[in-house]
């Protein structure tokens, strides 16, 4: 595995949108302010709009004045990141103008061996556009890279379009896809949770475990981007990658070794074992729902089919809940309860794992039932881990009165104030040393995919509309029924 | 199981001495600021001074201000505890004189049924005497009952002859054995977090522990009681009672029940499983130490020998460390390292468990080997429970750098503030009503006293004189070699 900083040229297609300005460039910068980036690195931003190299600096620094919160730039780690800087404008669409990136590359390239990393930070549609253009400048060579942004297709069929067509020009060692919930500190701490603490290691399957649940709730709503979202919708939008994602690493046996194959072919396995949602079992096992008028906070907000933009009908689902099932040896037996959606309570996003409850009860004179164990890990806003355990209250009124009581690690507290690394600064930085542990093998997309197909084509031959929710709840009743079907419940008290 | 205020006769023998003054008579107050006293309930002190009625409630109200700390004392819960105070002189060693007692006791009694609880704070040269006492005059009726005060006996045999003599004059259900330990929230709060949590449930045995490791350490020396503390030493004072208890409480099997009996064998059944330390072995699986000139904090404190009333030759140990094995199915290779000494470097009293390591390392390119689970529980200072657990250490410079973190739960913070009772408060309570689940059974003071002795045959049959120890360490360097010789640590860096 490289750790060390390596020389490489980092291209940057589509620096111009908002996910290069929000993210990648403070990221970038992060890395440079961190020592992580090489002093022979090269940032080349490729938008369409004519710019010298001084107009895209001063934009990069526009963007990192607006997008780096919390911190002023410095202006030494300002001076080493903009020399890495340089701007290329061309047509994506057209072939010849990646000549003029090629010149680029060329000019003032020292002798050191370099990678070449290109983000393709730009719409699918460009993907095969991009490759194409690359190749015909031999842009593809061996020791060339493409990251490419979700959404990779909207469903199985054209999920594979796309990397067929990527594949044509790099071998899937060279592909990084992202997720960015893999670089999340948290979402990485689940590794250390689970293979790094005998306490847990020896509890993770259906012998020990009760029900895992992974919600991943956002208090906005569509934000502007009506028409955008409404082709997706929540299942595409946040189902199929991030929480299919979150579920293989929790739900995965323990990799052989720490490297890209071993972690990806675990993921792959659980993927793989998921139960199929379809006509059969999707009335039980799926519920989805549209929000209604309601409230963000105090603030009175309009449905989902009164935000701007919006058409008059629409069924695409703002909130799905999913009992899912992984039938293999570890699992059998123990639902894996998914849930999303926008315009929730509160944004939040955490994974609880419930343990099975006490075989027997000798506190039955003060406590009917004890509680179960509890297992939270928070991915946001407050990343940390916490364990439900039941205490007794201190007191002398009733002999033995539990309660339970929280173990709380707040991860910012626990290391002492640590800044904590944004997703795409450890994404880009894993993509730049070549390491693709923390990036989704095509195999895990397709198959994703196939089982996000299964449950879109139930919902539609079912012939029912989403449920609606009033904004700013967790969302439509039958959500919490599903699991009352099960004797069970959301855990949205904490 | 009693739990609501029952009305009975206390009897204080002892009522002058420092036990009743520093912990009985403030805990009765509390009981009594709790509304756990019935408005019946008669408090009898016994001494042998000659007092007034009145003068020995100006007594305990000095008492009171003198060693109810934290808190004012309340006037209207005074009143309510002055007129449930009685007093009484007499000669404890003079039959006769009990039927002065008698008369306190039928002189404007109510016609209400009463136990008398006799409350033996005395030397237990005088428990005979105070037993064939109260039988003179029919205070060993069916709802009398006595609470027996360590030290009960020096030995198996002298032990052996207190339980005989109090024996003749009431049955085993009838005795209530203090160890004060067992009334303290936290070792209560083991019984909760062993037999209420399926996390660790699950996880209570040589499968999934290690070792177990049990740490008494005062920060002060004989305080001025060298005599007395010469005749005893630190394996009798603490081991045979406190830590022994704790120990069967932390061994035992689950309990089918929540009351004295079910939970009463299930902690004999583990001392009879003790394995015997005796000349085959003393060597390996015990350390007694005496402590040497050095220091309390910042402050020079002189050796044992060279204490205030100290002989100028004595082997007594005021530190032991000892390696425990339970012969048991359930513990089987897990040793337990028991730990207690005067002048350490600090007071504290806790129970460290350390999970079984990891079988495999996917992490072993950031961390050579991966530290083991921990689970500890603090008795004293700060009541809690800590899990020592791997995370990831936040950042990007490593890709994965592991770090033990401690989730944490302070029992005061985690109840609100709420007060920690004293554990004499407890234990009063429930020998009031009656429940002797937290009391001593004979058969384990018997069982405790044979291990001890084999330990102290041993000893004298070695000819080694205790190493010494500075005072204000760990305790000798033979100590730590122990455990040492078994690839492990003390834990002494909490």
């Amino acid at each position: 595995m490289n750790t060390a900083a390596v020389c490489s040229d980092l291209i940057l297609f589509g620096t111009a949108g908002d996910l290069a300005r929000r993210k990648l460039i403070p990221a970038l910068y992060q890395l440079e302010k961190a020592g992580l980036l090489h002093k022979g690195t090269r940032i080349i931003g490729v938008a369409r709009e004519s710019k010298t190299a001084q107009e895209y600096t001063d934009w990069v620094y526009a963007q990192l004045e607006k997008f780096v919160t919390k911190e002023q730039i410095d202006a030494d780690v300002w001076q080493r990141f903009a020399n890495k800087l340089h701007y290329c404008a061309m047509d994506l669409g057209d072939c010849d103008s990646y000549q003029q990136l090629r010149q680029v590359i060329d000019s003032d390239a020292d002798d050191a061996e370099r990678a070449t990393i290109s983000y393709f930070a730009t719409p699918p549609a460009l993907f095969a556009a991009i490759c194409e253009g690359l190749a015909s400048v031999a842009l593809n060579h061996e020791s060339a890279r493409v990251v490419l942004e979700k959404p990779l297709g909207h469903d199985l069929a054209s999920s594979q379009a796309i990397n067929q067509k990527v594949a044509e020009y790099f071998s899937e060692s060279q592909i990084y896809r992202i997720d960015h919930y893999l670089g999340k500190e948290t979402v990485l701490n689940l590794l250390a949770l689970r293979f790094a603490n005998s306490l847990f290691t020896d509890q993770w399957s259906h012998d020990r475990i009760d029900n895992i649940q992974i919600t991943a709730a956002e208090q906005v709503g569509v934000e502007g981007r009506w028409g955008y979202y409404d082709d997706a919708g929540q299942l595409r939008d946040m189902v199929q990658n991030h929480l299919l994602q979150v579920l293989a690493l929790i739900a995965m046996e323990p990799p052989t070794r720490l490297d890209a194959q071993s972690i990806r072919d675990e993921k792959l396995k659980v993927l793989r074992s998921l139960r199929p949602i379809d006509a059969d079992n999707v009335a039980d096992d799926s519920v989805r729902g549209q929000y209604t008028d309601g409230f963000s906070g105090d603030t009175k907000v309009p449905g989902y089919l009164k935000e701007e933009g919006a058409a008059a009908q629409s069924t695409t689902e703002t909130f799905v809940a999913l009992k899912a099932h992984i039938d293999n040896w570890r699992w059998s037996g123990v639902p894996f309860y998914l849930r999303t959606g926008k315009r929730m309570p509160q944004k939040r996003t955490e994974v609880v794992i419930t343990f099975k409850p006490q075989p027997h009860n000798i506190f039955h004179e003060t406590i009917g039932q004890l509680p179960p164990n509890r297992l939270i890990i928070r991915l946001q806003p407050d990343e940390g881990v916490e364990i439900e355990m039941m205490n007794k209250v201190p007191g002398l009124g009733q002999r033995m009165q539990l309660q339970p009581a929280t173990l709380n690690l707040s991860f910012f507290k626990a290391f002492e104030n640590k800044r904590i690394a944004d997703a795409y600064e450890r994404l880009l930085l894993e993509a730049i040393q070549g390491n693709q542990y923390l990036f989704v093998h095509r195999d895990e997309v397709e198959c994703a995919w196939r089982w996000i197909d299964g449950i879109r084509e139930a919902w539609e031959n079912s012939g029912e509309a989403p449920r609606g929710y009033q904004a700013g709840t967790w969302g439509p009743a039958a959500s919490v029924t599903m699991l009352a079907q099960d004797g069970r419940e959301w855990d949205d008290e904490i």
